[in-house]
């Protein structure tokens, strides 16, 4: 199962929207205005696509309570976040150079 | 970035459904049915949750012309389907057994 990957980092983004006021949801904490902020970022980067990143909307993800949260596959590497700026670090950091934000990850 | 990872297997079905004619989209190829399938399995044989399977909602995975398509994390393994039968073998084979389903890889 060792392939090259088709996507060198795939990002997954927990869009989930909760009906009921049970568990915390991460689309009532920003996922989307941060998923849509990675997603034209890493394009205006000329880092979209095959072989290279794709930033994806994913139902939930199980860790609401962690939320918001997101994912970076194949490393499998966990962030929630809270603006723009820690969405820009993941970016800059993890998606570019390759290495963990230890701060934001879960 | 090489810890445990959370779950063992986290497969996401893509179910985007496009508006326009263009493309192929899996939601008109059954992408829904398959991805309910699939979780409804995965709970049935006692093997969701962390450090076991996580079956995912996602957007646009991107891979339309080859669709419907799923793809299975840390491996990115990627598959293809066409019916419940498809499914049952990917759970059987990979999530199960760890043995890649070769003639349903793309």
């Amino acid at each position: 199962m060792s392939d090259q990957q088709f996507y060198q980092h795939h990002v997954f983004f927990c869009l989930n929207q909760r009906e009921s006021g049970g568990r915390p949801c991460c689309h009532d904490r920003g996922a989307q205005e941060a998923q849509e902020h990675a997603k034209r970022r890493i394009k205006d980067l000329d880092l979209s696509g095959p072989g290279k990143v794709r930033i994806n909307k994913a139902g939930c993800l199980d860790r609401c309570e962690e939320g918001p949260v997101l994912v970076v596959y194949p490393e499998g590497t966990w962030y929630t976040y809270v603006d723009k700026e820690d969405i820009d670090e993941i970016i800059d950091e993890h998606l570019v150079k390759g290495k963990v934000v230890e701060r934001l990850k879960i």
